[in-house]
């Protein structure tokens, strides 16, 4: 059923303002939410519905099969939504009427979602520019011979709007942390030996579902031993050793309200940091902190990855894994070799909020920073995740190795000790605020005493 | 990683011998498996990879981004992989070498995914025709100009072939029916009154998942109240009030098996069945278990919906809901209007399997029997729901109770009394044997004792 969105309206006059050129040209924006579909094409099983995020940004509407048009010339907002019947009811319920998106939505008119009803409106409203965004199976421009459709604009447009998030958002963005951030210290409580990776991931939807967050941000990364350094590793289907780490990467999500939480810890699977993992954790611990402690507006976000990377060399340095000179090493790019993802991504309506589909922001093509996501200059309300990590990738380490530059800044023997260690990764999601920043997932333990006190104590 | 498909070689065979007629003329079957993307196409966010049925059926392979050619005249069977290098294994780890298809699933030959690799093929082993399935994005035709693509064909043969379920299927959907049975049992013990459905959704879901069974088969229906008369409720976000009937229909699959189990019970949620439900529960074990019992090659599938339909309308009769005489009834269909839905559907390697994309099932236009997926006649190894239902749909009820000819059989008054009641289900899966049929999910308590001694007791 739909739902008040009270930033719904807010979300449409940034969007039409953001079109203030195109006022007075006949000009309107188009754009589509999730359709109904099947798990697999040629599957019967249909897919769990979860509506597009920017349609859901626009909006407010969390049903299928919908459409909107915003004419941006009298700032008129049309529904097109589906033509449903009694026969729809009964295997799917009620559904809303067209007085239901007038009144909840805000709606000014709501017609059927029939190629010509489009068509039909687009006459009627004598629009001569559509901006929309690109989808696989467009056949707008076929259907719409005398209009100009402009499939570029409008995801740049939207990008730069979501960055920024609202206060509403924000209320939605902490709920949804603080649902997760409670289900990781049932994952802490529930860890043991010899347990499967499927069974913590388990633990953590059990968690968040009980609190009616149903729904996967993404997949969960649930590694145990070496398999914490594999980025995106998502098998989860192996024991986890005693002795070894555990890293869990898991976000719920509300299934009617879109926003996503992103939450990194790593600990012993036993509970008892051993000192070579307490000094790589502490490394990575610190680099978490700094970043968090540095963060404002005005600040570059790159300059936060690279002050990682500088932490997490030095660390690497201090322990004598790495030899040389700290700006010889920064210099070559040694740090990317640990922390060969980007320190983070900003993060609302999706786990990836802006995404980067159109390459807008451009990657540096250096080791680490080149999967850097989101380059931007700190803002008030830009929400990122800060996941600064260090691994030991075998496969990566042998490169560095065999590289004449490289490997003089290697210790050899010291670091083929840690080729089975795994890695270890540190993620919170924050909001950047007038001064610093607000973390909305501080619930979830990350000093090493705090998490031994809880680790294994399931109640 | 690829795993030994003990029926892979098996399935071939069948395959290839389905095409006998195309044996001596350069013919060869072509499918693609799932490939990589993204769970809304405008967003970053990965889908989970779930393998398309047939591509699973036929090569046993369970990685994504690839496609299998055999050749019907020698018998070849050619992988087609994605060329993954360094940089995927840091993200996504280990995938598996050329050799690990041939050793593991007996590809006789590995070659890239590419479009160009695959027209060298072709031209190479000299193919004239090409019969493939149905896909979206297809650009087939295009990149293979001289061979004749047959999209018709193939669907058709695989559907056929995946009707009769070999015993290592069966081994299978022994195992994940247990694990789903379960699981049920759980829900059960974790029933009580003003639960939220999604909190008992989660119960099932943990209980599977702790088992390895992470994925769900479809999306779980977790109906209280009157929600249990909409036969496919998926919101289920609402609270069950004491003395109301629960239904859930959940069934779970492996993350690399793809067997489905798909099961429902209905109970009372705080344990004790009321006269009114007792009542209406019996009619419909009693139709679930008529028909398991009648159940055995060479019966007609259509006929036990129709014996369902008489169990069905004579206990709804004796009950005084309806009146006037049975055969009438039966030839007014009036049970189609309390059965809105076919008694079953063939299950497998999905839970419509085969599916019925292509309407080869013609439907019978009859009031609830025009919802019947499957129609065949039963042989052994035909894996099955059995699944009876009966509802109280006020908007369908209505519109019987206006209609001149249908009024005169309801007993308007009792049957209001009906219209918050919700609906009962009881589903089971079962596989035709030589003279009878095997239930696979008969650990799941269905008598009314057997789950009044389980339900709300919680270890």
């Amino acid at each position: 059923m739909l739902q008040t969105s009270r930033n719904r309206s807010v979300h449409l006059k940034r969007l039409i303002k953001s079109f203030g050129d195109s006022k007075g040209k006949q000009a309107a924006i188009y754009i589509e939410g999730t359709k109904t579909s099947q798990r697999i094409p040629t599957s019967d099983v249909d897919a769990e519905f979860r509506q597009e995020s920017n349609f859901y940004w626009v909006t407010g509407c969390n049903e299928p099969d919908c459409a909107a048009l915003v004419n941006i010339d009298d700032e008129q907002f049309v529904m097109l939504t589906p033509d449903l019947d009694d026969d729809h009811a009964l295997w799917c319920g009620d559904f809303p009427l067209p007085e239901d998106y007038k009144t909840v939505l805000g709606a000014n008119k709501v017609i059927s979602n029939k190629p010509e009803s489009l068509v039909k409106l687009v006459q009627e409203l004598n629009i001569k520019k559509l901006y929309t965004l690109e989808s696989k199976n467009d056949t707008l421009q076929n259907t719409l011979k005398d209009v100009t459709v402009d499939k570029s604009t409008l995801y740049g447009t939207l990008r730069d709007l979501r960055m920024i998030k609202l206060s509403d958002e924000i209320e939605e963005m902490k709920k949804i942390c603080k649902v997760s951030a409670d289900a990781h210290i049932q994952v802490m409580r529930h860890a043991k030996p010899n347990i499967n990776e499927y069974q913590l991931e388990a633990v953590f939807r059990y968690y968040t579902s009980l609190q009616g967050a149903t729904r996967l941000a993404y997949s969960v990364i649930s590694a145990g031993d070496e398999r914490g350094a594999t980025l995106h590793y998502v098998n989860n289907n192996k024991v986890v050793k005693d002795g070894s780490l555990y890293l869990i990467d898991a976000g719920a999500e509300f299934p009617d309200s879109y926003y996503a939480s992103d939450i990194t810890r790593t600990y012993p699977i036993n509970g008892k940091f051993t000192q070579k993992q307490k000094e790589i954790y502490e490394i990575v611990l610190k680099a978490n902190k700094e970043v968090i402690a540095s963060m404002k507006p005005g600040v570059q976000w790159v300059d936060m990855h690279r002050l990682a990377d500088r932490i997490i060399t030095q660390g690497l340095l201090d322990l004598n894994i790495l030899k040389g000179d700290i700006e010889e090493l920064i210099k070559n790019h040694v740090g990317g070799y640990f922390l060969p993802h980007g320190l983070g991504h900003a993060i609302g309506l999706d786990v990836h909020d802006p995404p980067n589909r159109d390459g807008s922001f451009k990657a540096i093509n250096e080791p680490g920073i080149r999967y850097l996501r989101t380059h931007c200059e700190l803002k008030e309300g830009v929400a990122l995740t800060v996941e600064p990590g260090l691994y030991f990738v075998p496969r990566l380490l042998r490169k560095a190795l065999a590289d004449p530059v490289l490997s003089k800044f290697l210790n050899k023997e010291k670091l083929e000790q840690y080729f089975d260690f795994g890695g270890i990764r540190i993620e919170d999601d924050v909001v950047v605020t007038k001064d610093g920043v607000l973390v909305l997932t501080s619930d979830v333990p990350k000093e090493i005493d705090e998490m031994e006190a809880i680790i294994g104590k399931s109640q």
